[in-house]
């Protein structure tokens, strides 16, 4: 796959989805890759192709309680290296191993390094407390989108959409809101003020904010590269400190899988000091499948199909007020992809307010 | 799509297809177009690709009575000319707005010009008298074949094929007729007369000759660019002038989807000067799909799947005697589009009768 | 098809799969073909597509009792020889004809040359004695496989796979037997001896050793190009020779349809001496298609796709001790298609035992 960044942590898997004992097969940047959890709960990514006759490593099995995998054809054993540590047939050949991907487990989620591995470093993951399940109910969900990635960043960065896309959730004040776009280092915010507003019922009812009363809203997302995205949206009744509030928290990671489809993960959460928090987060990951699937997806994916391929910036997109958040998250990832390669970035001059 | 005359009009829709209130998605020489008519009743085609994040506009909805379209994902407005007239996060962008094609009504469809706008004139639509809704009864119906459009030309040009794909409306008589071809202008015809026939029943019922009588029978096929068919078959008892015969009428439009992929558009029609004729039509209408779905598009489409995407004339085809309107009209497109690019044409030289 | 041996014989299909009156479409080396069985009984192989408007042939009808094709679409006949007989439009233009392919019978199946038909010899065909029909009932079948050819020719070249794809029929005995492979001018053999083992019940049963009797087991394999093996697989009492014991006979040819699709045709044959032969041979056959079809097949498809049409050489490959004959056999078949292009042969130098 071109033009991507390497040497970044990719979402590979929630961690409750890998289980001792079972496979996932992912494919990631064009790479495909097989995903387990050692006896010990270590997870291991290695290439999903046996070195002798290529099949997928994933349509073996996993022996030695879970930390080796066994290829289906002619039984070469893989340990959670790579190192082929099992010979049917004699000796193990000298040198003989797949290609193994480091992988960091964080923030309710497995985490793979798909560039150099000298320069893994879990701590290059961006943090997202919310996710952390020691202190959060967290739910989860994965979808498979028929798209470029990046078409799904723009989404999560420029909320105007929700008025349009998803009316059950639309106030038209999320529009006529006071939007800002920052970068910091290499973050991206994108924020949306709503001051001073006579919300529907819902508002009132997930912000706790009593009839008869005002409310100042915030839609706040913060992105990292390659698309990492934390969600803030909250609430309080006008005049009183934003601490105050009630916020509600989502991340949104999107995952190459090759040029037309991408892997979204999506996440809520849930303090545990509130009584209920699981149920809340499963009942809430389930609520959110719905708009996700089936209200962003199709517009997203005949959006991309429209391209046909063509690059982002050659399509002379309109900038519109909400583009502010999703345009520096394309020119810095541009320009981090650019250094990665040692080339000048290019990225587009369009002004931004 | 490349070597296609686009300073031409190509049959977009029936005009009964195109209902105000209702969009219609169609792909014309591979570009996506969104066709609606507004309140006032006047076709209107867009390029059908909003140029914010390039969601199809016709997943969006029609407002303003019909004449406004509103894209699904942040609700950018668009007029029947192609202007932006509407952006929910504040002005529209300067200079705002996606292609507009120009469209014509008239013979009963919708007619869309891909070329140089400056050039469209609606009086450049070949006359096919007898699709003119006022005077004429029409059944019309839409095909999509997976095949080159150039194929289907050939197809109606050369009827010597009733015989073997048509057995229901066969008479060995039609490949035995004495053939012609001829070019006049920008037209090509594609002529077979019948004399002396003794006829199978249902030709006797069609034309109402008696039994006992002889026939002189006709199928006159008149082309004009690109793919625009309009054909005659008649008869008449045997020495008696063709005047006093009874013609049926149909028409066969083809319009280039993709390389791969053609809109065959076709129609037969009644004077409605005679009793029953919107119930003829309809019933004829449903009787002519029959053949053209299951005996006529398996063969193309497996002929176009044969050719692999070589040029035509490149596989050296045998030419017959029914040849000679399919060869021509291949031969004046071939130059229209020469002429178009500025090219000399470097059409076959196969000799003709 | 790149890279492919042209003059060599091909299994086109078995022989009881040809049947006088019915046409038998196939793609081999991506070359279509219509295969048919003139009322003489003599195999005939045209290219599937009529010259005049590109139809396949096989559409179409046969007439004279087999022994000449009509087309679906204008009529043109074709006798077994690819001449044009016939023209209902007139007279049949001069040299009008479609390639044929030459083709062969013997050992139970058509064979075809798509190469210099001046070169094609039956008696280059490998003798496969036990499929001569007169003398032995043969069980057949035909499957289709998403695959390479060159990956069917090492799955039968090394049946090490045996324990890990066939659990039903393995025996842990087949892994640590004595392999050998050796090149005999262009044949390659892949043999494997099991010494004085204590077999399964099932071997025990299919090569009747008494009970408490050890056995000395043999897999032979014997491979032509471009893919046509012949499998012998038997046993005998320890210390008995081997003219005494039991084999098991059965062939397996694979036809590349593309460079991503490849017909495996499969047969296994018992002694028309033995009682009930011919039922064994129907029995035998329905019980090997779904270990085909379901065991090898679908590791066979994912290693395929797992290479992305990289070449063979390019990704590596692990050698393990069982890989002897599948790479003598690769080997040889590259020399031969260099041979045949009159280029120098480039393959891999990895040493073998």
């Amino acid at each position: 796959m071109q033009n991507v960044l390497r040497n970044v942590w990719y979402a590979a898997a929630w961690s409750c989805d890998l289980i001792v004992g079972k496979m996932v097969d992912r494919t990631i940047l064009d790479v495909r890759v097989v995903l387990f959890r050692t006896a010990a709960g270590t997870p291991a990514a290695l290439s999903n192709m046996c070195p002798h006759r290529f099949v997928p490593l994933s349509m073996g099995k996993l022996c030695n309680a879970g930390s080796t995998i066994e290829c289906a054809y002619h039984g070469l054993r893989f340990d959670a290296f790579g190192a082929c540590i099992g010979n049917p047939q004699g000796n193990v050949p000298r040198g003989a191993r797949v290609r193994a991907f480091p992988v960091a487990e964080c923030y309710s989620a497995i985490w793979i390094w798909m560039g150099d591995p000298d320069l893994a470093n879990a701590s290059l993951i961006p943090s997202i407390d919310f996710l952390m399940p020691e202190d959060w109910a967290v739910g989860t969900g994965v979808s498979v989108v028929r798209s470029d990635y990046q078409l799904e960043t723009d989404n999560i960065m420029d909320l105007s959409h929700i008025e349009f896309l998803h009316p059950m959730f639309s106030s038209e004040a999320v529009r006529s809101g006071k939007m800002e776009s920052r970068q910091e280092g290499d973050t991206v915010w994108s924020r949306r003020m709503i001051y001073n507003d006579d919300p529907p019922e819902f508002i009132r009812k997930a912000f706790q904010i009593p009839a008869g009363k005002r409310v100042d809203r915030w839609l706040d997302v913060r992105w990292n590269a390659p698309a990492i995205m934390a969600l803030w949206t909250g609430g309080v009744e006008t005049g009183r400190p934003r601490a105050e509030g009630i916020d509600w928290r989502s991340a949104h990671f999107f995952t190459p899988v090759d040029a037309n489809t991408t892997l979204y993960f999506w996440a809520i959460s849930f303090s545990r000091a509130v009584d209920g928090s699981e149920q809340l987060a499963m009942e809430s990951r389930d609520a959110l499948r719905y708009p996700f699937e089936n209200e962003d997806t199709p517009v997203i994916e005949a959006a991309h199909a429209n391209m046909r391929g063509r690059e982002f910036w050659s399509l002379q997109p309109l900038i519109l007020r909400g583009d502010g958040g999703s345009i520096r998250a394309r020119r810095l990832l541009q320009s981090m992809i650019a250094r990665e390669r040692g080339e000048t970035p290019t990225a587009s001059a369009v002004p931004l307010d």
